[in-house]
């Protein structure tokens, strides 16, 4: 149908392979997880990309039909291809949303659209992560009862979180240990929105959370495009096209 | 004395070797011009460093004990290391005020810490830029007198620029020719802050012109560090330093 | 249709009546016009409010059922009686949509969600304005060809235009006799979105134009609301209802 | 000395003659202890203004020789006139520093110059509050060491807070009873800078605590004035002042 949201939803596939509880937890691999969130809505159109496909799954064809693209990686961070990186960053500034995932604040894609560190204090101790909601009525969380939600096990991410300050500050988490995080957040970089979203450490079942499913699948719906592709090329306006006469000095 | 702002003056130092009419604008080069403008206020202490310096003049010790950078470049971007400009990042990530030239849009620092494209259309045709002034007390505009000011001649740089969205929009530009342009511009990165200046073709005597060495020595003193040095390490939190007991599970 | 978005058009209606050269222009009103260019596409359910009806058109039943608001008021800014100011205030920041055109910029719904003076300069001369796009993909000017469009007379209304920094600047406009304008802006505020919109000096027929009206429908579309209603209450949560237990001091 | 800055404290002056438990907590007043933290720094030349003196102590001369003043209110927002709550504002949007502490949240002032609810819950509990460094070498924060502080009893703020996005999220804060909130934050408004600061119920010790001053004070120092007074006018400009010819039309 012509009016679905494309998604493509890239995962690093890593430690689905070199860590036999995460496969356990993920058997179809963390994407085809958070993939199969997104088939509970029949808004959206799903496809998978991982690191070891050919150019990353990310040809330019994907690249041209995808309107939203998740990122999920962690431990290969430096495996992902420079070019490949730059192609999604051109479509993420020509309008393509972006979701960006727990590890993935580590991502170039990432970093490369903040500018900044995107570093972040952080513990691995099964910690309950409570996520209070900053606007109850914002549409990233249309569908989540309450102040807040809770995921009984999380890696902790704390601040200082080296992000430049979002457009909207959406989720604010707060971990067991005490550490508290920005852990929703929208930035706007050219005419893309950009998503980034804490939960979803591998050795978790996080991505079969029904409040983490449905806040992706909010996310992608207000992060997709709603205008058209901003096809940068830096014009030369020669002087006879100057909506002014220019005096000769 | 202790409590000047120490600045580095980066140039590319290009066009002044293979450009005799800008050789003959800047005989000192572009470089020794802005210096020279920072000379005029006792408050600073001023060094130049240049493209053709072992280490682009950016050794780790001029880069620790610089308060704020500006920065020219046009021709050569891409002959400036990525290995020096990560570490000039690295400062404005920590605490460093950064003042980005004209052409300087194109850089890799500038670009880097923006995360978009940096684009915008563009036109030499010996045009009159008028500026506009968004908030006529603000610190960056100390001493321009009236709502405006002009440059007789500039290059034009005009809409859309790809930036993401300022946190203070100081100055826009009207040219000649017809086209506006954000011309000065903030923008808070980490705990740094970034200056985006748009005049100052090299063909033009801009940085001899008196409001611009005031408007960059005021932007100076505004993204003059005032904290301290935000050392990023992100952090691996122990779980016995956890602030609270984290339950077993 | 239930997915129609239901726009109310407010019109302040005194420049209709004692000003021929208005009445004219707008035989149905300004309001009318406005309301004319919505219908112009069926997405829209379009209703008509002015100040002139008892609650000013905007009873408690028009407000909850109005996606996105529109606010034309020139003259009469201080007629608009505080109460349904803060009713339209409160609607905005639950959600609603508002669209503030021109003159709208001292209406005091604007100045109230602003929180600033909403100041300009202003010189009343027949000027051509000219609008450039900052992002010409953006979903507020699809349709625009061009990097920008004219407007063949309006008032100028010059920078320093006293505005918080917008969350997106779309558009700046020029006008003829050499000024400068943030002339289409965005900023969120609770829930809800604003766009101010320049143009549509009451003794030029702007809202007769085709981009006026397209620029205006693209951006109800863009600020109606696509969450739920963030009904403020401030609420006490008794100590037995917080989520962890509170020690004894 | 003409370089200190000049503060004004200002306080409601009621719970400390209504509740015998904030008297004995604040001899002089809560606005007398929040003055005493600015007298440990020679840098400060400060005065105090309350509810209870002519104009609240807030007459024409006082404001325009004020640099920074700090507000706190809570039984009597409404008993503040609206004369001098508008003219406050003015000498905000002009250029003054403000600081809007704990319950202020709700004043006239901060609610005015952010134009949103200011809303947010609470609960009065007794609660540790631990708030969290979003930037350690931020100059708000300079001199408090670690990645977070503690208030030993404060009443708890929780999200949702209902205010604009900040220009600088620098302080989060966690309670004991589970919730969290941006206890620290900036916001630009016009040529003026504020400062919205969580902590300082009247019943607790708050504005005794060393970490509590230290803040406040760097606070003063980074929203002080730093660029002149933007007055405000609104200037007609006749066409005969106009920069560029106006065509005949």
């Amino acid at each position: 149908m012509a009016n679905k949201i494309r998604v493509t939803v890239w995962g690093e596939n890593v430690h689905e392979k070199d860590m036999p509880k995460v496969a356990e937890i993920y058997p179809k691999g963390m994407h085809g997880c958070i993939a199969d969130g997104f088939k509970e809505d029949p808004d959206f159109d799903v496809r998978i990309a991982t690191l070891d496909m050919p150019e990353h799954g990310l040809t330019d064809d994907i690249l041209a039909t995808t309107d939203v693209m998740t990122w999920w990686g962690h431990a290969a961070h430096n495996k992902v291809d420079d070019h490949i990186v730059q192609k999604v960053k051109t479509r993420v500034l020509e309008g393509m949303g972006l979701i960006v995932l727990h590890s993935g604040h580590y991502s170039k894609i990432f970093r490369w659209l903040m500018g900044t560190t995107c570093s972040l204090c952080w513990r691995e101790a099964n910690e309950r992560e409570r996520i209070w909601l900053c606007n109850p009525a914002h549409p990233i969380v249309a569908g989540i009862e309450g102040p807040y939600f809770e995921i009984p096990q999380e890696e902790m991410y704390g601040e200082p979180f080296g992000i430049p300050e979002p457009s909207e500050t959406i989720l604010i988490g707060h971990f067991e240990g005490g550490n508290v995080f920005r852990s929703g957040c929208i930035f706007l970089r050219g005419n893309g929105r950009v998503f980034y979203f804490q939960p979803g450490h591998e050795t978790y079942p996080i991505y079969h959370q029904k409040e983490i499913r449905l806040i992706i699948r909010n996310a992608a719906k207000y992060v997709a495009p709603r205008g058209g592709v901003w096809k940068d090329n830096a014009p030369h306006i020669p002087k006879e096209q100057a909506p002014d006469p220019i005096s000769k000095k």
